[in-house]
């Protein structure tokens, strides 16, 4: 596939994140605060709440769906109308459009820059899983010993513990550094301090955009997903040393996960599907590949300290994922839990095989040993106060990109005293 | 405390679970379909959002909250409006209300057994805890020798994990047998099957009724619970077994989720609250015992297999819990994670010391290598299609008995298979 070109000029720079392929969708406000549903088309937002209210596009030709400042309602009209809303809106922002639709959609838009961006749906559950090979190896390795890096579980299905929802937040929200149970080694007494181990966790999200009750395909989760964000689960490595035996990672992941702030479609992201890597052992039957379901998808992660430039401080893509999010909704289904729209999926983190490509800080930094340096010349183990994080991801077609838009948090110090009040 | 009688005659007998000390709240149905939130008293339901309708009876002056179908909007409004409408609620069904009085209450009554009741609350988030120490202690002297039975955490803090909400259903949902990946320990391969070690697990679940951002006390978590249900966490040990290393249950513990259909204020428990058990290692400031905050309520295990008579299988009492839902609610907030109202905290399995008070099949059957004998002579391990399972809960007051309402659910066989569409 190649770029669609579009009137709007700086959509169609190859390396734009948000040419007329991608239409992206958000949740924006500008200075009169109230909250619209609407894409991003180069250097533009487009209205679709707007839009919906004026009868020129409509998902649902009897119930407006995007009044609700969420994607939720529209996602639960389901697929059929996921595509033909996205043709109608490909059609209005093409290059072909008459004039009078171009001045209509001029007015039913505005500069990127003038809106503040929002969290793009209602998160209904959030689930996070442990999806990339290396990464659990690494990890593994820290933990257990490169003998036993990986659980016996692990290449039969996509591990996964259930996350808090409460705790998802846009892109651009400052995040506060927790306090938690800590007990190191050295210690004999566990005492309650701020974590001194804040991590980041370079993921990517997927949006479930259809209920279900009972156990799914793989072909049929891969259906039922609607779209794709950027994740970033803040993880406290030394809450979750002391507390995850043996029912798993709880307060550590508990303050906050970021989010990109648009949800890049499945439709978008068709053209970048790639099949999973070869299985040293078979999947059983219900969780076989059935096509390819992850994506190629260039991801990198950023590091600035407070009031200083950004270091590139690792690359990896998306395609190193060892289980799609299709083969996480089939097994998250599998029990019969019942899904809902708006139920998010973490992949788990994100590293390639070699050392730049490791999406957590624990495993750039070795569990703390091997101490990262930036380019301001200033040496990482973990976050510090004041340190912005930023994942970035991009998917690079011929002559177009299709863009995620950053997920960034800056970590804020912790409260000196979080029970005062 | 003593009975507080009612003109409604049924609930002053001394061992009837509804008298006017408990006034739990629930939702119910009757044959027109409509969902209204009403109080069990004696042998009827009070039509509480009728009461609000007809402006008899209003817990905010300006805004209906129980035309929602679910207590949440009620909740919201907070401690003081919680009391004061729980005491005039009170005063319309003492036996001192006025004959004008008891007319208009009965006209917007009607009796229980007309009623089907449904959930009484929206469930935000689900939390399962592990805060039974009994509980803790079999289990792992099952799964790790009674050398490592407790994890070195565990007398430290509230073990817990997320749990998924979706799955949450009112006693008298029937639950299906699920599926899902199995390998015993004579296996090399697991295998995609029906669980053949489907369990129960006896617990109270707290509900949050305020929601909050940063770390609470266990005094202001105290106070931010709103009731207690009793819940059973339908638990597929097969399952659980093969994935729960190293993040924790997931699937095993995703088919459902039982409660009572009927909401224990915290206030009609208040004579029961009671002090929770020495502790053998003191707790950190942040988790100190500020007050009685368990509750000494008898619990009980009853099991009839499919048309055949119950046999209790298990009796025990709440007071066993090592920690309390508001050391469990202090916990869970303590890294900043948001807690909002609808959000279900699950003790954790409630068992005392002796064999014939362990809350699960698990113990009571010591892994299933100890059969239980049934009164009708059958022969258990863990659950058979057909059987139901059901929980009750009582306290037992000066001549009056605060209860809960069975939780029960029969579980279904499995589908033969579980992807024909």
């Amino acid at each position: 596939m190649a770029l669609l070109p579009s009137w709007i000029d700086s959509a169609n720079a190859p390396d734009h994140p948000f040419p007329l392929n991608n239409l992206p969708y958000g949740v924006f406000s500008v200075s009169d605060g109230a909250l619209r549903c609407g894409t991003a088309i180069g250097e533009r937002i487009v209205d679709l709440t707007g839009l919906e209210a004026a009868n020129i596009l409509r998902a649902d030709p009897d119930a407006d769906v995007l009044d609700a400042l969420y994607w939720n309602d529209f996602m639960e009209l389901g697929p059929k109308v996921w595509q033909s809303y996205r043709h109608m809106l490909q059609a209005l922002l093409s290059i072909s459009a008459s004039e009078d639709i171009q001045e209509t959609l001029t007015y039913f838009s505005l500069p990127l820059t003038e809106a503040t961006l929002h969290l793009p749906f209602k998160v209904s559950e959030y689930t996070d899983f442990y999806a990339g090979e290396h990464h659990a190896v690494n990890v593994g390795t820290m933990f257990r010993g490169a003998e036993n890096a990986l659980p016996p579980n692990w290449r039969h299905m996509p591990i996964g513990y259930n996350g808090r929802a409460s705790s998802v937040v846009v892109s651009g929200t400052a995040i506060r550094r927790p306090w938690g149970q800590l007990k190191s080694a050295d210690h004999t007494q566990p005492a309650f301090l701020p974590s001194r181990r804040f991590d980041i966790e370079l993921e990517l999200g997927a949006i479930v955009g259809q209920a279900s009750h009972g156990p799914l395909t793989v072909q049929e989760a891969d259906d039922n997903i609607f779209g794709y964000v950027l994740l970033n689960d803040w993880s406290a490595r030394d809450i979750q040393a002391w507390e995850y035996q043996p029912l798993g990672p709880f307060q550590a992941k508990a303050t906050a996960t970021s989010l990109s702030p648009w949800i890049v479609t499945k439709e978008a992201l068709a053209p970048f599907r790639t099949h999973a890597p070869a299985r040293q052992i078979a999947l059983l039957e219900h969780l076989k590949d059935v096509g390819p379901m992850l994506y190629d998808i260039d991801l990198s992660v950023m590091m600035a300290p407070d009031g200083k430039a950004a270091t590139s401080i690792a690359r990896t893509n998306a395609k190193q994922l060892y289980y799609s999010s299709a083969q996480q909704l089939a097994h998250h289904s599998s029990s019969g839990c019942p899904m809902n729209v708006g139920d998010l999926l973490g992949s788990g983190t994100i590293s390639g095989p070699h050392k730049p490509e490791r999406g957590s800080l624990l495993e750039l930094s070795w569990g703390g040993k091997e101490p990262l340096t930036l380019d301001t010349g200033e040496q990482r183990t973990f976050i510090e106060d004041g340190d912005t994080l930023t994942l970035s991801g991009a998917a690079r077609g011929d002559g177009y990109t299709i863009g995620f838009g950053d997920c960034s948090g800056t970590v804020l110090p912790a409260l000196s005293d979080p029970y005062e009040r």
